[in-house]
C-alpha cells in the first residue's frame, strides 16, 4: 500500500486536524465525536442543513461546510458510516432553532444511523427531517444499499437546499426543495482502477489491464458489468445512455451537467469526457445551462469517473447560482 | 495504458474544448495556435499577465485565468513546451496597452519559447519582461533544466502579480512583486507512483512497491534519490527540511504554505501531511498565516505531493486575499 500516512488507525483523525488548521476562518473541527461545522454556527433562526457518511470521498462532506451549504458534516471512518453520537453532536451544535435537515446518502449503515440519531434529535426537542439520496442509476440493490446507491447527486442536494437555507427557508420549503433535486438528477459511474483503504491494506478489487467496472459504486462495489476499456466516447453514451433514458431527460430539457473525477483521474480527462458529454447531450438537444468539472465525489485515489445529469427548474438553477463559501466550492463570496 | 480519451493525439484539443464549454462566463478558448484566454480581454490600461507550458499540469495554466491572476495561458502538448506562435497569439490577444508579463518555468524549452516571443513581441511594438520561476531545490539542473526547475512556486507568483496588475501596478511594478515572490519561494515535491503520457503510453520511470522517489520533478524527472517508503511525517520532514534550510526561513517568519497533490493523490492524505507540516514548522518558530492545499500543479495521475513555503511580507498577503476569480482559484467574486 502506498500511502503518505503515519499509521492506518489515525488517517482520518489527523486530516481532520489538517483541515481545521487549513481552514481556521471557515470551520471548526471536533475529534470526539467527530464532525465539521461552520466557524460562525449555530445561525439564529436558519435551518441547518447536516450531512455525512465514510471518509475517503473528500471533498464530500467537509468540503462542503460553510455559507451557502451545509452546517456541519460528520466522517466516519473510510468507507465507513459515521456513528449516531456524531450526527447528534453535530445537529445540535449547528441547530439555530428552525430545525435541521439531513440528507443521507443511500446506504444502509448511513440510512440507520441518521434515522436514529433524528430520533434521539426530535426528542430532545430539535425538529428533524432527512432526504436519502439514491440516484445512481446503475444497479438496483449493491453490497450496501438496500435500493439504489447515493453518489454524485448528492453534492448537487447540499448546494440547491443550501442556498435555500441561507435565504431563510422554512424547514418544509429547504426539506421540498432537496426532495425536488434528487428526484430530478441521476448518475452513473466507471473506474479504471481500484483504490486502497488504509486500513485494510488492499485495493478495494481487482481490474486486468485492459478492463474498466461500469457502474461501480463510490467505495468500489461492483457495478453492472467489467469490460475491455474502450474510448471516453463510448464509455460516456454508456453512462449518459442509462442516465437519459431513466429519468427520462429530454429533448429540450435544461440541465446541470456534472463531469465528477474518483480521485486519481488527470483533469484533462475530466474535461475531455465533459466535451464527449455535451456531444451527446447536444444531439438529443438537451440543453446545458450549469456546468461542474472537476473531483467532488472520490474514492481515495481511484481512477474513473462519474456523470451526473439534474433536470433544472428556475429555483434550482437560482439557487445553484446563490452564493456559497464552503472549501471545495465557492462563488459570489 | 488506462485513460479516458479518444485518442492519444488528440487529448489536448478535445479537453480544451470541454473547457472552453465548461467555462464559457470566463474564459475564450483558440484551438490553432492553441490558447486559453480571459473572456473580457484585453483590459484597457492594465497588465496583462501570460503564462504557459506543457499540458499535463492542470489547473495549471489554463485554470489560472481570469480577474485578479493570469490573462492568458498557453499550454503546450503534454509536458511538451508551447510554441512560439502561440504565445505570440496570445500576447497580442490580451495586450491592454501597459505591458505583458510573462511567467515561465524554467525548463530549457519553455525559456526559449517565450523568450523567442518576447522578441517578436517587442518587436511589433508590445513592452514585454519576462520572470523566470525556479524555486524546486531539490536538485541542480536536470533532465530538462539548466538550473533549478520551476514548480508550486510559480502558482503563487501568478496569483499575486495577478493581483498587482489587477489594482493597476505598472510594468515595472507587477514585474518586481513577480520577482520579489520568485526570490522568496521554495518548493520540493515527492512520488509515489510515476504517471503515463497518453502520446507514449508507457510509464515516466518504475517504482518498486516500497520505494518512493524524493525531489521528483513535475515530469516525472528523476529527484535527489529513490528510497524505501516511509511515514508522512518523515516524507514531510525531509521535503521541508530541505525547504527550510535554502531560502533559508528562520523562527518569526510569517509564511504560506501550499501542499500540492500531484494529481492522484487522495485529499486525505494531503490535509494530513498539511498538518505534519505545520507541526515541523511550528516547532521551528515559523508561523504560517496563509495556506493553500490540493491539486494545482499536477503530473497526470502521480500520486505524490510538493510543498510550497513563501515567506510572506504585506503585500504579498493583501495581493494574496485580493478577489481572484479563476476556475481553479476564486475567492471575493
Amino acid at each position: 500500500m502506498k500511502k503518505i500516512i503515519n499509521d492506518p488507525t489515525t488517517v482520518t483523525t489527523e486530516a481532520l486536524q489538517g483541515m481545521a488548521e487549513a481552514h481556521a476562518d471557515l470551520i471548526t473541527v471536533q475529534l470526539d465525536p467527530a464532525y465539521i461545522a461552520r466557524a460562525d454556527a449555530p445561525i439564529e433562526g436558519k435551518v441547518a442543513i447536516v450531512s455525512g457518511g465514510g471518509s475517503g470521498h473528500e471533498p464530500l462532506h467537509g468540503g462542503f461546510v460553510g455559507e451557502g451549504m451545509l452546517a456541519a458534516a460528520v466522517p466516519g471512518p473510510v468507507f465507513t458510516s459515521p456513528t449516531p453520537d456524531q450526527v447528534i453532536a453535530a445537529t445540535q451544535a449547528v441547530s439555530g432553532g428552525a430545525g435541521v435537515l439531513l440528507i443521507v446518502k443511500n446506504y444502509t449503515g448511513d440510512v440507520l444511523n441518521f434515522e436514529t440519531a433524528a430520533e434521539l434529535a426530535e426528542a430532545e426537542g430539535i425538529e428533524v427531517k432527512t432526504v436519502v439520496i439514491a440516484d445512481d442509476v446503475a444497479v438496483k440493490d449493491s453490497t450496501w444499499t438496500a435500493g439504489r446507491r447515493g453518489v454524485g447527486g448528492t453534492v448537487l442536494v447540499e448546494k440547491i437546499a443550501g442556498g435555500a437555507a441561507a435565504r431563510g427557508d422554512d424547514l418544509a420549503a429547504v426539506t421540498a426543495v432537496a426532495e425536488r433535486v434528487s428526484s430530478q438528477v441521476r448518475s452513473m459511474g466507471m473506474a479504471l482502477t481500484p483504490c486502497t483503504v488504509p486500513h485494510s491494506g488492499e485495493p478495494s478489487f481487482t481490474l486486468a489491464d485492459d478492463e474498466m467496472e461500469m457502474g461501480v459504486g463510490i467505495h468500489g462495489e461492483p457495478g453492472r458489468e467489467r469490460v475491455k476499456l474502450t474510448s471516453a466516447d463510448e464509455i460516456v453514451a454508456t453512462l449518459l445512455g442509462s442516465i437519459v433514458e431513466d429519468l427520462p431527460f429530454s429533448s429540450g430539457d435544461n440541465t446541470l451537467l456534472f463531469v465528477n473525477g474518483m480521485g486519481g483521474t488527470p483533469s484533462i480527462e475530466l474535461y475531455l469526457a465533459y466535451h464527449s458529454a455535451r456531444k451527446y447531450l447536444a444531439e438529443r438537444g438537451i440543453e446545458v445551462t450549469r456546468s461542474l468539472v472537476g473531483n467532488y465525489i472520490t474514492s481515495l485515489e481511484m481512477q474513473g469517473m462519474s456523470i451526473t445529469l439534474l433536470k433544472l427548474d428556475d429555483e434550482m438553477t437560482e439557487l445553484w447560482d446563490a452564493p456559497v463559501h464552503t472549501v471545495a466550492l465557492r462563488w459570489g463570496v
